[in-house]
């Protein structure tokens, strides 16, 4: 057995995030350095790169003041108000809410940065096969998957370095969180503004092809992608991925200090599933006319395999808990059976899919009625597996507190270290994730270029491969989420005990609140009104998209009847696209702030209401309707999107059969379901578990019950 | 101060169950007494008549199946096996329960056998004018609110006078809820089967007006008018309304036994609310050319107001305590609070139902969007009056407990106080509920009966008024079920608590369980399954309409292309309208039995998994997604079928628009989410909650964890 101190692993995990970040570099190099000649296309990607940069900019612009007026709140009020303490801890707390949001904004900027330039480029090389096409478009996604995870490995390890206190983390995280909320709605009702608008005038009005590059609001379709798939992905992963880091070594410091094994543990199994994922995209391959879909999943299970191998070698050699070790296989292992469970509900291959299909040729109202009934049956698998990893996971790590009355501690340090598991891969997903959108665009591009039949089924090919991925990685990120929020709900309840203790409202070593009892009406009040953020934050976005598409179908209808020979699609009749790409921008930013402030306002809210017992109850509810809206939203959006492409590949009658018809309503229906309100959820969940955390000095002082 | 009994209250009860049952009676004579002439109208009644029958029949049939083995089941096991203790307390258990399913069935048989009755008066009587034609509809949807709240009156004082223990009020309760459950899903099955395919093939497909003869599907449309919002309405709140009384009996007997003022004042209240109903129904007036929906509601303010002063006078005279009285207004208030909530988001003179309508005008899918958005936010009022009755009700209440130590106790039976309250009135919600099937019917026969246009604007309007209230009634309705099943939380803890006693775990006059702690993970375990539950339940039930709804199709265009003159309407052409019922019956028993089964499955598997905190965790679990899902549902419903009356009143485009066949599709989907699955909900979370209590014995017994 080999000793190692925290101080090593740091190191080692920092060498790790450079590692990926370095990886990532030479992978930009290499998609930057594969040929590309069309002048077409490169000004149609350049209107594309523009226009996501653009949108970035006017958001992070809004976001910078949102942050400067929250950074003065944390600096005034955490941990403590700065009137009851040490000011230094403040500063610090300000600081790594600072350096929180800076990170989450650069992977969403690296995201649009690749994304813009992988999309021409795997478009391109289409033309000589399915081959070259994906590994442009999957290493295109690496780029972001490895500088997300490195980036977020490399801040959690140096803030944690030069802070030396887990509750900064929170700090740190909930900078991450904050933005990734707005960056996630934003993105999202940007991207379906976009894509509801083309479809519904191009495709369904005009019967115009998708991509068609007369509809004016062809270019904000593919900006769309790359600002919400993209960038608000990346945004949200980041900050998935920290919180659970954050909620894991918050514990582990709480229950050993900082030079503990276990927040050794922490690094060294996060540091390790960096490694795997940086194995698995360095060993994807796919065959001369292989099947992208076997390509993207056999890699995910090289990385989950390696991780597997490589933590319980670690946890051998280095003399780690074994039950530890058990309890983040629990949530890898459950997390892969979440995703095969996506994919059955979401994949045309299985009857849930084709049911929606033919359901469809009774008319739109079936479409939604079954899609909607499928996305309600597919939350059971993946309640189920979450419910049981939590469980299983407090039970095997519990015994380790036995000899120390800490069960409890190590039962929820268990369930934190089961999201991890879950999320130890996350370098592979966001590769597999991010993938989607690019070669979503590279089938815009090479239709918009003209490059024929042959190459546009290519790139459909690789596309539908990318849906299918990104519905499995929704469920696997949701679940993750899901045990993420879990185990801070115990980081929550270890705040507010320390804080307790430094009032002085309970002797040092005790603690205040031990539990948080349903039967406590403060906690049901609270519990019963969490249930309702998630609804609320969700409608609230729905309808933004809802609005905004409305402007912008009324400004595509002004373009086609103003501009002479649009329709007709002559060579001098150009689309005003900036039009539209501002249209949904303006709409954007103006939707995503009432949303976002509805969740941390709630909360707060409840919290001086309620005080802190009221929290736990909130934050119960939130995760009880989050998860299951999110689970819902996702899949029954997954599940309309491929039912319409199922009909479209021929099946219920096929193209302009009724049954083709209905399954585009299904579809619309499921895009601000699937690409806005599930994937948000996630991250409002998040956000109000973290100030809940951040706050519970202030809810423990202040409060009316 | 007047001193008085149990045994007096009793009496009195009975007393007000038979002045109600007699009212009920008299209504009945008067109904019938009625002029009726027209021999096509009464043709068609009779084959309506006829059909509701033999669905009632046929399902009774297959309910005596599974109530015989439940009853063995209930006996076997209930209050304990019978191979452990006294095997008398058995028998009381399985007659209660049996009991509790024959009123059940009973309060359905009586609502179809006075509504196939007023549903053809109604529409004879709207050609004298609106004022006959309401007071028909009216004092038939009464003769049920009479008989259903008398009933249940009378059952539970009775199996209370004969057994001597509140434990039994929950078998009888469970009986009522189990046939409930299943009378519920049936019929609406039945009741959206029918008419989604009577709408899709005739107004849609062939343009057809609504309810016109030629359709085969017509009659079996009014027949699910009857047995789904009738008969399976009546038996719903007929448990709704046990269930709270029974709650409330339960924690009042346990804090002081059968002859404690806490009884009487159930019992009283109870027997007040009933008395109330009688005078606000025998008071309701309308003028000559009046308002029906000012009718409705003026008659809904007057029970609330006698109510609150009757029982203000009764706890003034028998010095009951000021702090439960409070309570229960409480609950009266916020109950109405959320009928003007919901009346809000589904009335048509309001924004929501008109935005639905606006974006309906750039096709379906926003009609969904919209209008699901709106659904959930609909859910915020109800869940946050929910939150601060059950939290208001608590905190009043507790400090009655304070000199025994009995906070907790008293709280909870604020919280069943706060349920009764809500419910208090139910006599006259149900017959403004049963009102509405009846005006719709009575549209139908006017419009198959040929009276021409101004005899049909008439019913329109009735029907309209039906609709609001509906919407109304059921948002009341799902909210006190809410907090019913908080009082029931309570009821299990009692339960567990006292079979700990018996079992000789703890010694009497301790507790074995004190809270449901949420950090706990077996608890925890439960909530998570429990929030999918609900889910499951209502996606089973719509896919049931769904696939019903297929076959009914197919049928109507069978008849239509074979039935030679069909349809050109030629006289001597009839549509088999008994194959079209019969379709929908079959297809509504073989939908109802698996939904039903996974919910009480469920039950019993997480609490042989998880043991009695599990089962905590589930109902609360259960409570939290079933509100969600219920709200949402029946809310977005009511949206959606308003939004489309709105357009063909001529707005946004009007009949045949684009937003009119985009409204279309919206009511259907509106259809199985306001009338199946929605407010089955309802009895879905009374049940689990019935069955955990019933079963905590076992559970302590026999579980894994």
């Amino acid at each position: 057995m080999f000793e190692i101190t925290t101080q090593m692993i740091q190191v080692f995990a920092i060498l790790v995030a450079f590692l990926a970040l370095g990886f990532a570099a030479w992978l930009y190099t290499w998609v930057k350095a594969q040929p590309s000649s069309n002048a077409r296309i490169a000004e149609i990607g350049e209107y594309i790169r523009k226009g996501a940069n653009t949108f970035l900019k006017r958001e992070y612009l809004v976001l910078a003041r949102f942050t400067a007026v929250a950074a003065v709140l944390v600096f005034v009020l955490l941990p403590h108000p700065i009137w009851a303490g040490d000011i230094t801890k403040n500063i610090w707390m300000a600081v790594s809410y600072i350096f929180g949001t800076i990170l989450s904004a650069l992977a969403g900027k690296i995201g649009i940065q690749i994304a813009t330039i992988a999309n021409i480029k795997s478009a391109e090389a289409a033309q000589k096969g399915i081959k070259p096409s994906f590994m442009t478009g999957f290493r295109g996604g690496a780029v972001m998957g490895m500088a997300v995870v490195g980036t977020s490995l490399l801040g959690i390890t140096v803030v944690l370095m030069l802070v030396g206190d887990a509750t900064s983390l929170l700090g740190f995280s909930f900078g991450a969180s904050s933005l990734a909320l707005f960056a996630k709605a934003g993105g999202g009702i940007f991207t379906k503004t976009a894509d509801i608008s083309a479809d519904l005038v191009g495709k369904v009005e005009l019967g115009i092809p998708e991509d068609d590059p007369r509809n004016p609001a062809v270019i904000a379709d593919n900006v769309g992608d790359n600002v919400g798939d993209v960038a608000g992905m990346g945004a949200d992963l980041f900050d998935s991925n920290v919180a659970s880091m954050s909620a894991a070594l918050v514990m582990a410091t709480a229950l050993g200090g900082i030079a503990s094994k276990n927040v050794i543990m922490v690094f060294a199994y996060a540091a390790i599933g960096l490694l795997s994922s940086i194995i698995g995209v360095a060993t994807a391959r796919i065959g001369k006319n292989g099947d992208p879909n076997k390509a993207l999943s056999s890699s995910t299970y090289v990385t989950t395999a390696v991780f597997a191998v490589l933590t319980a070698l670690t946890t051998y050699l280095f003399g780690f808990q074994w039950r530890i070790w058990a309890a983040t296989a629990v949530g890898l292992i459950v997390g892969t059976v979440i995703g095969i469970a996506t994919d059955y509900f979401t994949n045309d291959n299985k009857p849930p899919v084709q049911e929606v299909a033919k359901a469809s040729k009774s008319g739109p109202a079936f479409t939604i009625l079954s899609g909607f009934s499928y996305g309600l049956l597919s939350c059971l698998p993946a309640l189920i597996g979450i419910a049981i990893s939590a469980l299983v996971a407090f039970k095997v790590c519990a015994p380790l507190g036995a000899a120390t009355g800490q069960e409890a501690e190590y039962g929820m340090f268990g369930i934190s270290m089961a999201a991890l598991g879950m999320l130890s891969i996350v370098g592979m997903i966001i590769s597999n994730d991010a993938y989607g959108p690019i070669v979503d665009n590279a089938r815009g591009l090479a239709e918009m270029g003209g490059f024929g039949e042959k190459v546009i089924a290519i790139t459909d090919e690789l596309d539908s491969a990318g849906n299918t991925v990104k519905a499995v990685t929704k469920g696997f990120s949701i679940s993750a989420a899901g045990l993420t929020v879990i185990a801070l709900l115990g980081a929550f309840m270890s705040e507010v005990n320390t804080a307790a203790q430094e009032l002085g409202l309970v002797a040092a070593g005790e603690s205040l609140i031990k539990n948080f009892d349903i039967m406590n009406p403060t906690v049901f009040f609270g519990l019963i009104i969490g249930v309702a953020i998630p609804a609320i934050f969700s409608a609230m976005l729905m309808l933004g998209v809802d609005k905004n598409a409305q402007r912008m179908v009324d400004e595509i209808h002004r373009q086609f009847d103003t501009i002479p020979g649009l329709k007709e699609g002559r060579e001098d009749a150009k689309p005003d696209y900036d039009k539209c790409i501002d249209i949904a921008t303006t709409g954007a930013l103006k939707e995503l702030i009432p949303a976002g402030f509805v969740a941390i306002v709630s909360t707060i809210a409840v919290g001086l209401i309620g005080g802190t017992q009221a929290i736990g109850g909130f934050l119960t509810g939130n995760i009880a309707s989050g998860l299951l809206l999110a689970l819902l939203m996702s899949n029954a959006g997954g599940t309309w999107d491929n039912a319409k492409k199922y009909v479209e590949a021929g099946n219920c009658g096929g193209k302009g059969s009724v049954a083709h018809k209905a399954a585009v309503v299904g579809d619309t229906v499921g895009d601000p379901f699937k690409d806005t309100a599930g994937p948000s959820i996630n991250t409002q969940i998040t956000v109000v578990s973290l100030v809940s955390s951040l706050l519970a000095v202030i809810f423990l002082q202040f409060s009316i019950f």
